[in-house]
């Protein structure tokens, strides 16, 4: 029988060859290396036979699925942990997540896990490691199956859930079972180091109306070395996660009386967040945008108008308001605006424009609320109310590539300025979608061309844009390789149709402006969020709230560092004075918890020789400077 | 008899004197000049007997009350005059208002009133008051009032739906005659110049049920310089309406769609709200001010902890949103903020205080959403969001004069600055109230002494203040006399109360602190209207939207214009550049009607002399300036 290769080629084997026996047949080292196959694009176990005609590849350690087969099987092997440390344990579901796997468990009565049993439970799993026993994958029949978990009663009412056609399949591995189609590791000594990482609660299958089963996460790689670098990671993310930092920098509270997702920003938070938006206000009139200003509320006609009261009502806030009178009520629809986009339209709606007025830019620093389940808000990073830096181009067709690539240019420079590298995505037209195809062409080819003038790489997303048009992401690279999903180009064609937007053409006809949404940051605050971890929130001497801490040696000292303190101020500085009656170790402690970039100190010596001494948060002692170097420094920080 | 008259004074008269007498007996001027009188306090005719022992005040035309009572008589005049043209008209009521008369009519059928027919009115009207009859009040039956009223079916009508035991006064004049009780002058000889303005509709006693009538506006002063001035008030504020020259300017828009007091931010508009902004944000940030960015809409809880949900719910815009999951909702209430002290008073809380910390100064350009009756909202003055130029400021009882007088002296700063006037009320302890007697006492004198050190004279509105505290209120008169209630400083001894806020007192005790609210402009947006109608829309270099239109005079110049609006815009310049293809006289009309600052004007002189022809807005053609002379100007007047 014949087999083709994912190259397209053929080989020619005996009938009843297994997946194993493809990867023997192309080499040794394959066949050692091969820790399972796609059949057809299905995955499958090394020791299952291969049809005639059928394309086989062999997964391996570098596969891109093979780190998620590994870590499912890892599961299996913890739950055989458990179940042997534990007997009696009934086990729920154990599949592979992104950064891991977990299995859910009933444990017996009396027992419950905590990360103080980790130690006895990764012993135990790297015995059954050791053992290196195949995971073993066999169909069999609804009875079989409520025979062979007769004591798993998760398992037996989960195969009573099963739709009566469902082949069951089991996979076995030493005295543990349970449902599973796989695939797997040939066996486990195939798997890499994994570590157990914390226990939840969690209700099986989900629903908070089951019982509530014990669940346990842990992670495994191929090597050694990625496992540590993930758990470094995992540690750094965890000394940067904004919500610790953002609490202890004075950037933000909640305060759960005040509602779910509804930051409230501390002086320093507003500080950057107004640096932040300043700079970007200066950089946007530069390239010839304009501001606008726009209510939160609308009337619900603009939201039918828009499409958001059918398309995003659940996102929305919507309450009444009465448009009579105390006696004679007269009720009409009001919504908190979730986007700028309606409003920004009806700017655009309120003059004729010409041919002559485009490209039209406005933009917002635009306070919207969306509604998010309360499970899912995430300190700055998922809030149910923001700050867009939005902005929305009107051009003709032919200036959509110029727009774009001014943008892209635009995108660079702000993440260039933080240090972060990016990725493009473009996505496509999806099934449902409005537009003509030639508009569908003409916009997502600008797209691309606009990518291609910029020299930048991007991947495509295929079927995957608005329904109103093709767009294009920006996934950002943090300090710690975290990605995050900021900037966003999207063409609407949606919008301007909607509202009936026009422009005179040279030849004096009529035409529909083409719109496009952008943001950069995307959310300002949730951008502030990513600084923070970005920087582990040593923001840069540009940005910090506080740029300069001056510190009096002596009470004696004070009058100089209040005066020094000024010439900063008078150059734009942001400056603390700290003349608390504390010890100088004490006071650049603090100053170094605050991550302010320069500590000041001021003594006789420096009063006399008119130098302060100069400490950076990341240098240390930088020694004394000339006071007016240290003032051009902060001088040209400056936004 | 014996009558005593305002000062105390006692005079003895006849038995049945009358007002008129009472004024003869005081001397012949005031007898001449008496249009009417006012017995214990009621307003009586000339010719009302005084009873003994009564208090008789003599009203002349410098009476306050004396214009409105003339303004009557006019509208009694106007009615006469409508009713000898245009015989059948039904009248309605007519009383004087604020500044002038109206009465309503049903005119015959086939009538119509136009602003056309204004000079056969007051034609007629002037012939009446040649005649000068005297105004004749009479009690009446019913039975009586009903017969005189036989044919004026609207005065038949509300007879009816008088209260049996009300005593009916009707006057008359000449063939008029209406129900009322006056009080009027003596005769329509002593009526003075008058005007009719405006006709409108109005229903019968404002129901909408009834029938429309015809309302003719008018007024009429004491003397023709009076009117002339209102006249040409009148005309100035309507050429400086906020409203026509926001459109004409490109400050804002409104969009009947997008719902009823919502005003959108043309760029020009947001230009100068940013620079509004950050000019005083920055001023704050130098007087100590913390600056905090609060959400727009909190869970009612705040609301209630706060007083807002019992107090002011029916200003507020309220609504739900689920806090559960779709499966399991469970919903919250929430309100839109319509105010900011919840915001900064959480954030108070949030840390422990010493007095050390104190004074807390919280600032929040702050917008805020307050329900407003569709019928009295007016263009920026009176809108339904607006952004407040917030703070509160938290301090011991001991820092209140000193914060008090740092407020006062912002005030003073700022209206200094649009050169405004101002006057200061303190508004004092009212019936319903909280907080003990030393308390008010404490509050209300530190805000009389704050008003003294900055030598501020005050009125005092006796009860006038917040159920909370009291307040001294700024009322700041424009550029034709308008006063406006800007600023204001209130002090709160509710809220730090429900919301339990503490500080530790040097002693290390607990103490509540003291609370102070302040806006300066109030609503930045409302500011700015004010400033467009004082500036009659050419607002002051600095914060003009465009500063400079730089005019190339031939198509040769524009790169040379380029560059020039470079170069300001490189010292922070907010520059236009006209380069048209137009006469020069139509670009400098439109740089005129657009009230930009300078029109700079470039031609090949200007480039070889390397000058620019300079003309300013108000003073025209400035003549030949060095560059740099220009570019200074401009630096300098960047915020």
């Amino acid at each position: 029988m014949k087999i083709v290769l994912p190259d397209g080629s053929k080989k020619t084997l005996e009938a009843g060859a297994t997946v194993a026996d493809v990867a023997a047949s192309i080499g040794a080292g394959l066949a050692r290396a091969a820790l399972g196959g796609k059949i057809n694009g299905a995955f499958a176990d090394l020791d299952t036979p291969v049809a005639d005609g059928a394309t086989v590849e062999i997964i391996t350690a570098k596969s891109p699925e093979a780190l998620g087969i590994m870590r499912h099987s890892a599961a299996h092997v913890m739950a055989e942990a458990v179940q042997e440390l534990y007997p009696g344990t009934q086990i729920g579901f154990g599949p592979q997540t992104e950064d891991g796997f977990f299995y859910d468990f009933a444990l017996p009565e009396g027992v419950s896990i905590s990360p103080d049993d980790f130690a006895a439970i990764e012993e135990k799993m790297a015995e059954i490691v050791k053992r290196d026993e195949p995971f073993v994958r066999e169909v069999v029949s609804r009875d079989g199956a409520k025979a062979i978990f007769a004591d798993q009663r998760l398992k037996a009412e989960h195969i009573d859930d099963l739709p009566a056609d469902e082949e069951i399949v089991i996979r076995r591995h030493g005295n543990f079972v349970d449902l599973c189609s796989g695939p797997h590791m040939p066996s486990a000594g195939k798997i890499g180091p994994f570590k157990l990482m914390k226990t939840a609660g969690a209700y099986w299958k989900g629903d908070s109306d089951n019982e509530m089963l014990t669940r346990i996460y842990g992670t495994a790689f191929f090597n050694k070395k990625d496992l540590e670098e993930y758990l470094h990671n995992l540690a750094e993310a965890e000394k940067r996660d904004h919500r610790k930092l953002g609490r202890e920098l004075g950037i933000y509270m909640m305060e759960p009386m005040a509602g779910v997702g509804l930051p409230l920003y501390l002086p320093k938070g507003a500080r950057v967040i107004r640096t932040l938006q300043e700079w970007l206000r200066r950089d946007l009139y530069e390239r010839g945008y304009e501001e606008v200003i726009t209510p939160h509320i609308y009337n619900a006609d603009v939201w039918k108008t828009s499409g958001h009261y059918g398309f995003y009502h659940e996102n929305m806030y919507f309450f009444q308001i009465n448009e009579g009178t105390d006696e004679e009520p007269r009720y009409s629809e009001y919504g908190v605006k979730p986007m700028n986009c309606p409003g920004h339209v009806i700017i655009y709606k309120n003059e004729l424009h010409s041919y002559r007025d485009l490209p039209l830019r406005l933009f917002e620093f635009g306070t919207v609320y969306r509604h998010e389940m309360s499970g899912v808000v995430h300190g700055l990073l998922r809030a149910r109310g923001f700050t867009q830096d939005d902005a929305h181009i009107f051009c003709t067709k032919d200036q959509v590539v110029d727009e774009v690539v001014a943008i892209l240019e635009l995108v660079d420079h702000i993440m260039d300025t933080f240090g972060f590298t990016y990725e493009a995505e473009i996505s496509t037209r999806p099934d449902k979608s409005i537009g003509t195809d030639e508009m569908w062409d003409h916009a997502t080819e600008s797209l691309k061309q606009a990518c291609a003038r910029r020299g930048l790489a991007y991947e495509i997303n295929e079927g995957d844009g608005a329904f109103y048009g093709p767009k294009i992401d920006i996934k950002v690279k943090d300090a710690i390789g975290r990605t995050w999903q900021c900037s966003t180009v999207q063409i609407d064609f949606n919008m301007p149709m909607r509202f009936g937007l026009t422009y005179r053409t040279e030849d004096n006809t009529e035409e529909t402006p083409w719109m496009l949404h952008r943001a950069i940051f995307g959310s300002i605050e949730r951008f502030l969020g990513i600084l923070i971890e970005h920087y582990a929130g040593a923001l840069p001497l540009w940005l910090a709230p506080v740029q300069v801490a001056v510190i009096p040696i002596a009470d004696r000292h004070k009058e100089a560092a209040a005066e020094f303190a000024g010439e900063l101020k008078s150059v734009g500085g942001r400056v603390e004075i700290m003349d608390a009656n504390e010890p100088m170790k004490v006071k650049i402690a603090k100053a170094q918890s605050q991550k302010i970039p320069y500590m000041v100190v001021l003594g006789d010596k420096e009063i006399e020789e008119r130098v302060v001494s100069v400490r950076d948060r990341a240098e240390g002692d930088l020694g004394q400077w000339d006071r007016q170097k240290f003032i051009d420094v902060i001088r040209d920080a400056a936004i």
